[in-house]
C-alpha cells in the first residue's frame, strides 16, 4: 500500500482539500510554496500515462476548482502543475500558485510546514472552493 | 494571435509529433532536455484551467500516446509534466524525459537547438509514436 493509499483510507492523517468517487486532493505537508496541493487518483498507478482513460479524461476537470481556489488563496500569476512522481510509486499531480519558474523548482529543499500553517492553508483553500 | 497559433497555422514553421482538431504537439525549440515537447490547444486560452471542459477532458488522453512515444525514445525514468505559462499567452503542457527533478527545472538555461539535431529527435520520436 503507497503512502497515498494509507492517506485516502485514512490511515494516516492529511489536511484533506477535495475528494470523489475517482480522486483525493490533500496539502502537501513539505510544500514548496504556501498552497501546494497533491491531487491523486485512488487507485494504485505509478505513472499518469498508465492511468485508465476514464481517470486521464476526469483529473485535470477533478483539479480546476481546487486550481481555481489555489489562485484565489495566494497572490499569484496563476497555478501551475508539475508530475515528477520519482519518490511515490502512485501517480500525483502537484498544484502550486506561480509567480516565477522558480515556483515550480523541485530542486529546492521543502521543510515540512507546522500543523498551524497547514491549518490555515486548508482553510483558506477551503473558503475558496 | 499568439505564437503558438501562428504555429499552428503553419505560418510558423514546427517540428510537429501529433494533431487532432483540438490539439498540437511539436518539439520546444529550446529543449529543457532532448526530446521536449509542447503540447497545446487549438483555441488561444491562456490559461489551461480556463480551457472549455471538454478540452481539459481530451487533453491528457491526447497527449498519452506522445508522452510513451517520448518515454521509447529517451533513456528516461519517465515522461514528466510541467505546465508553467508564464511567457506565451496561450495554455500548453511542457512533455520532458526525466530523471530527476532538476530535468523539470525551468530556471535553467535553455538553448536554441539546432535544426539538424531537432530534426533527429522528431523522427525518434514519430518512430515509436
Amino acid at each position: 500500500m503507497t503512502l497515498f493509499s494509507k492517506i485516502i483510507a485514512r490511515e494516516i492523517p492529511s489536511y484533506r482539500i477535495a475528494e470523489n468517487d475517482n480522486f483525493f486532493a490533500f496539502l502537501d505537508i513539505s510544500p514548496l510554496r504556501e498552497g501546494h496541493v497533491l491531487v491523486v487518483p485512488k487507485i494504485e498507478i505509478d505513472n499518469l500515462f498508465d492511468l485508465p482513460a476514464e481517470y486521464l479524461r476526469e483529473i485535470l476537470e477533478f483539479t480546476r476548482p481546487i486550481a481555481k481556489a489555489i489562485e484565489k488563496s495566494f497572490p499569484c500569476n496563476r497555478c501551475g502543475i508539475t508530475v515528477i512522481g520519482l519518490e511515490v510509486p502512485h501517480a500525483h499531480i502537484h498544484l502550486i500558485p506561480i509567480n516565477s519558474s522558480n515556483d515550480l523548482n523541485f530542486t529546492q529543499l521543502k521543510d515540512r510546514a507546522s500543523d498551524e500553517s497547514l491549518k490555515k492553508v486548508q482553510q483558506k483553500i477551503l473558503s475558496n472552493l
